[in-house]
């Protein structure tokens, strides 16, 4: 086992966080199919509460809290939807929370945030500027910190999605899974690659500042340069002192694919006109690699969907362009 | 990773056997809990559609044959439970089926098995005989030998109930399981070591005629002499030249306990007056080796209660015999 988070973890976080998250459809894609002449489905997790996976994970790491913990509230540093899920899953169990921001997250989902009751604090340009002012509120004030992906607890609650995949279709052979700070790609995959490793696991990103790529590549986390993309939720580094979904990153992802701006504008329109689907930029980049030809034909492949949480005004652009381009 | 099946097979055969396989119960038992000081569950597979859990292996392997192989029908050999699950899978799915017993097979047992439509033959003095019938019908009349316990679909098929035990109380910490041929061993074994190797698996066994347990002390599969036991199911050989079982067993049992008769008779009654349930002498070994204090006392337990098909003429000697002794 490439890491040090057991199975049985995935199926605790399933338990604990029943009634909190909902089992999401996988539906299969007559015209992603038809294209890839293999079938494919999609996990649609833009159906999950709060509008993305986060959830999951949110949910599990704040269940686990002793009640001493939970009465002293918990924060965090997010791109958006995980503090929106952490807000969502804190207000569900009765336990206040502080969420950090940095001015790069979308107006639409500092506001969901808020509206979830939780308090918001905008501090810096980077999530790294976010992260530094969550973990002095809890040095100050006692809160758990919860952190967006490196956290055992957070990737198991990720990892009953692929629990999930494994009971919905057991048969198959490649998974398509976003991959930024690695929490969804290694819970996915930890359930996956333990129950066949012969399953093929596809992480996939954008091309503008891809921390877990480049991390990879170098061969330990290094840092690299947020920019604005339209798969904003995989912004962000992965820390330097990443402790737990670098490793399962680098023993799980077969294939790493970097994505355009123009390929996930894309994923987005396909996502809208072919499957009926509203899905930010971050969730269209496995529905993009299959559009874009990177995807080899051996089906049944699995697209995990994360998230539907994009501006709405964006998303009418981009659904449009293609009319008047 | 000990063996050649993958936990997907699991996964698989769960798909496939759905709506023929019953999800069981899994009950708290305050008396043994008592006992034992600390939590202890019964997994009720007694109360399995046919009275056990080869329904799971049976189903499992004819579901995955191909038309022409159901066409031509399966046969197998049977102390009893498998025999009856393989006719009653068979019948569900429409398959002709021979099923091959030996004269120590109960006569309760025969009947169930006639009673659901197969073809019933009885042929000499033990396991073995019968299992070589049931080779001689699969040569000439071209149907599919589904062995007891010795093959992938079938430790597949009673692995499914080690999923069911994991999603059910993915806290627990030791599992009891009868063992004989090591089908369900095996497959409950997978699940549970996979997800988390320091699950500890209790093998039990009654004292006269345990093949697996001589082979484990052999280092490999022996034969013993067949002998009358309340634990008829857990009669017969495992086979000298056996592929799977004896591995999984090797890799999985942390601890194997045998029990003698008024072992597993105090047990058959316990479930009886505690739990109210009428099982099997084979079903009651995990109980017994709790009332004889051979399981530390670390929770939660899961005793897997495998089947319910005794005499009932048996059953009321055993349950009256206390009253009188």
């Amino acid at each position: 086992m490439a890491n040090e988070i057991p199975l049985i973890e995935l199926y605790r976080a399933r338990q604990r966080i029943r009634g909190l998250v909902r089992q999401t459809p996988l539906e299969h894609s007559p015209s992603l199919s038809a294209l890839l002449g293999a079938p494919v489905y999609l996990k649609l997790e833009s159906q999950q509460a709060t509008g993305s996976f986060k959830l999951r994970g949110a949910s599990n790491a704040i269940a686990q809290l002793d009640d001493a913990q939970k009465a002293r509230g918990v924060v965090a540093a997010s791109t958006g939807n995980h503090g929106r899920a952490l807000a969502h899953a804190a207000r569900a169990l009765g336990v206040p929370a502080s969420i950090c921001l940095s001015r790069l997250v979308p107006a639409n989902k500092v506001e969901a945030i808020r509206a979830l009751g939780a308090e918001v604090r905008i501090v810096g340009d980077s999530q790294d500027d976010a992260q530094a002012e969550a973990e002095r509120i809890a040095r100050e004030q006692g809160a758990a910190l919860l952190p967006p992906f490196d956290h055992p607890q957070v990737i198991a609650g990720q990892g009953t999605l692929g629990l999930e995949i494994l009971e919905q279709l057991p048969q198959v052979r490649q998974v398509l899974v976003p991959l930024s700070g690695g929490g969804l790609f290694g819970g996915v995959a930890l359930a996956l690659k333990t129950a066949d490793p012969s399953i093929r696991l596809h992480g996939i990103s954008m091309a503008r500042g891809a921390a877990m790529a480049a991390s990879l590549e170098a061969g330990h986390p290094v840092e690299v340069e947020e920019l604005p993309t339209l798969a904003d939720s995989l912004g962000g580094g992965i820390g330097l002192d990443n402790r737990y979904t670098f490793e399962l990153a680098r023993a799980y992802c077969d294939e790493l694919h970097l994505l355009d701006e123009n390929a996930i504008a894309a994923g987005i329109r396909h996502a809208y006109r072919e499957e009926r689907q509203v899905v930010e930029g971050a969730a269209a980049v496995g529905i993009a690699a299959l559009l874009e030809g990177r995807i080899a034909a051996e089906g049944p492949v699995v697209v995990v969907v994360s998230g539907r949480n994009i501006a709405i005004e964006q998303h009418q652009r981009i659904i449009e362009e293609d009319l008047h381009g």
